[in-house]
């Protein structure tokens, strides 16, 4: 190495416009630079000065791209990716997925993460919480394909788990807990902290309404125990708040303080059967949101109340939910939906600004699920989660920089996806220029597609018996 | 020739998923096969028949991939969208965007109207109802460009024309009427049927506020004279209202009436202030509405009534508004975000399912705009307006046939617009495997550039005295 006074990074990246989403908006560096070392930021600032103070084994140079923190999908089902597209425009979107749901298998569940880690790096993010029954089956994959990832099972001990009707209550099962207990041990011991630190483990009970307050306590003990955040829908229908309010004489939020859960180690997604009241209950506790926005609007016709928890200062993370419901895995997407659906709600133009969106995505996000200090910002001291989008393409044309910078709104409000050129985990390039860079794509989509084509045989029977919404319009010639 | 008793044809497209919307719901075909001879589709139908009878001098495999009738962009004002991401997240957009329409030259128009295309190509719109002052210095470019287009100029006699204010009422100016109208007539007699009927000429006062009685009356004579639809706004603002009532005490729909305007040649952007009685009047008068819900989300926070429109029997066409306020020109994510924000305004996720949103953006747009006969659908006799979307990209993976379609959706509620790879129009390749195929796509991104820099330095000064919303945003380090 030449003793040229210069400091030794491993990659620098130049002249981008860096948005380092660092303090309260978006930390713009006009011609900006970010230095990495190993799987972290050392520095960050102006081009000029840090050329001339870094010497690095890869230099990349940014110039006309935007330069950003990887994208937090903050709640994510992976798992069900392969559903994609079946049970959409119906009254009941879960009753419409359930001849598929029965035809899946550990395999199947395994593709649909594929799916959801190809689809979301292609389009910028670069953290899944990823939360799925055998999730374990799929975490060598993401060690291997190169994302962040933090992995829940979807735990329940109902029986039976997967109807959606509010009539009967399910029973609780002794050997599902002790079986759930078990998968989430196993999942903490072996995987908290693979990959160097980029797997991380969150405790995933599915519901109230499918867990019991047996289950719900243990696991709130183990997240006492190990610090880990605990990642699970609350009042996400109205067959919740009927069952747990059956059972208990409570409504869910209610259910969930009584226990101990409502509390800064809660990532609470969904959220849509609320008052506003319990909202601000769930907010001050300071638990933090999952926001899907594009799911519920799908599944239910109903945007849940994000508003209302910023507004009483709780934490929003944006998340994409599962492509069987989105029905896409992208964020970019998601960023402009959550805006526009809630200017509409407010009737406001100047309502969730596209700075707050593209912070829900980044460093809200990453503090609301817990990776507040690791990830979310372009800082030193931070892992090194970084995108570069190029400003070239169409959708993103014209740059201006003043006397308005037009770049971060057109990235939230205008973006496809498909901008995203780079992207870096933990230091190390995942993708580049269309081309995964630790796996093979295609042998991937070559798995996912034949462990569709299975699924698709084994839904026929259940879902021409039950003639599901969709089923009708295919048949129909609507679809 | 060969003597091989085939039928001769320019072009036969194989293999495909392809979704005719003939009819009242997709009209798929599987592994369907449409045939292009000249301008014109001379027939649909299953691939093995069409490949026996026809020999063609292309043949395009179109195996893994949708094929359906190009998109309909049914309201854009391609002239301003440079002026991208300037004025969003604002109380007043139009206020915010004056300091950088005042900075704006006819080449600017041009560019404009050249950034639409280039994005819109891409993203699978094929034709145009652009609506722009200064159109005809754009049309040469569409000439060349390949796209259909229906042209409209912004007609108005109002002075001053750009203020929002609902203060003083604007004189109108026999001068700007009588060039307008002038204006007019020379669009129609030099474009009208225009690049072998691809150019079609509309008439677009800009709205009941910006026009005088007596250029509306001249205008409407002119569309019966030449059977041309007039494409406005209405009812787009409370400023119009306002305006409107103290100049005829009298609401703008029921102005249009009195003035024979409300009828079968009417294409009504927007329908914002309107009670549903008056949406109702013009849905029933045979007058079809220009539905941008991502533009006036952006713009206003408010959802255009197209629900109600549709329920009354109206016809909905879809359009993206501009890249100004909308921040895109792409119709997938605007399919999308029509049917999430009708689900939402209904609290019903069965209403609007995708399968309608895919024939506002197609068989309906075409009807609404006036081009029914023409394009819209995938038939024998049609244009051969026609886009092919790539099946095997991630966001539409996997492609289930059975026991659910659901290439619909996903192309609706998934795609990001990247998977088009190929787009025709009028029988001729426009765009093929991201390239352009009749212009130089380099180029056109120069002089968009350029010309975006110079309204940049022309509206500094303005912006900063006004303190736009955006420019303190920006100065704020929130953009």
């Amino acid at each position: 190495m030449p003793d040229d006074g210069l400091i030794h990074a491993d990659l620098l990246i130049v002249h981008g416009d860096v948005f380092t989403m660092a303090g309260d908006g978006s930390g713009y560096i006009e011609d900006g630079a970010v230095v990495i070392a190993g799987n972290r930021i050392i520095e960050t600032g102006a081009s000029g000065p840090l050329s001339l103070r870094y010497r690095a084994a890869r230099v990349i140079d940014a110039t006309d791209r935007a330069v950003l923190p990887g994208l937090v999908d903050a709640h994510v089902h992976g798992g069900i990716a392969l559903l994609r597209g079946v049970a959409q425009d119906s009254d009941s979107w879960l009753r419409s997925l359930e001849p598929f749901v029965n035809a899946m298998s550990l395999e199947a569940l395994l593709a649909g993460s594929m799916l959801t880690v190809i689809e979301g790096l292609r389009s910028g993010t670069t953290t899944f919480c990823d939360n799925s029954p055998g999730i374990a089956h799929s975490l060598p994959f993401y060690e291997k394909a190169g994302p962040r990832v933090a992995a829940s099972p979807l735990t329940s001990d109902a029986v039976p788990a997967s109807s959606d009707s509010t009539g009967a209550l399910p029973k609780f099962s002794d050997e599902m807990r002790a079986l759930g207990l078990i998968e989430t041990r196993d999942l903490i011991e072996r995987w908290n902290g693979a990959g160097a630190g980029r797997i991380g483990v969150q405790l995933g009970p599915r519901a109230a309404d499918f867990c019991s307050e047996k289950l719900l306590a243990e696991l709130r003990d183990l997240s006492e125990k190990h610090g880990l955040k605990i990642h699970m829908h609350l009042a996400q229908d109205k067959r919740e708040t009927a069952q747990v309010l059956r059972r208990y004489g409570k409504r869910p939020v209610e259910l969930l303080d009584s226990l101990g859960l409502l509390n800064e180690r809660l990532i609470a997604a969904h959220l849509i059967d609320c008052t506003d009241k319990e909202v601000e209950r769930v907010a001050r506790s300071g638990a933090s949101m999952a926001f899907c926005p594009s799911s519920l609007l799908i599944c239910d016709g109903i945007l849940p109340p994000a508003d209302v928890f910023m507004d009483c200062g709780g934490l929003v993370a944006l998340g994409t939910d599962e492509t069987s419901s989105n029905n896409g895995a992208n964020l970019f997407s998601e960023m402009k939906i959550a805006c526009l659906a809630l200017k509409m709600k407010r009737a406001d133009a100047a309502y969730m600004p596209a700075w707050k969106a593209l912070r829900m995505a980044t460093a809200e996000g990453a503090r609301a699920i817990g990776l507040g200090n690791e990830i979310g910002t372009l800082e030193a001291g931070k892992k090194a989660d970084i995108i570069l989008v190029d400003l070239t393409l169409p959708s993103l044309v014209p740059v201006m920089r003043r006397p308005v910078r037009n770049i971060l709104p057109n990235l939230v409000l205008s973006a496809r996806g498909d901008e995203v050129c780079l992207s870096i985990v933990d230091g190390k390039v995942v993708y580049e220029n269309g081309r995964m860079a630790l796996f093979d794509e295609k042998d991937a989509m070559g798995f996912i597609r034949k462990t569709a084509g299975e699924i698709c045989l084994g839904a026929a029977r259940e879902a021409a018996e039950t003639r599901t919404a969709p089923f009708v319009m295919t048949e129909n010639g609507e679809y």
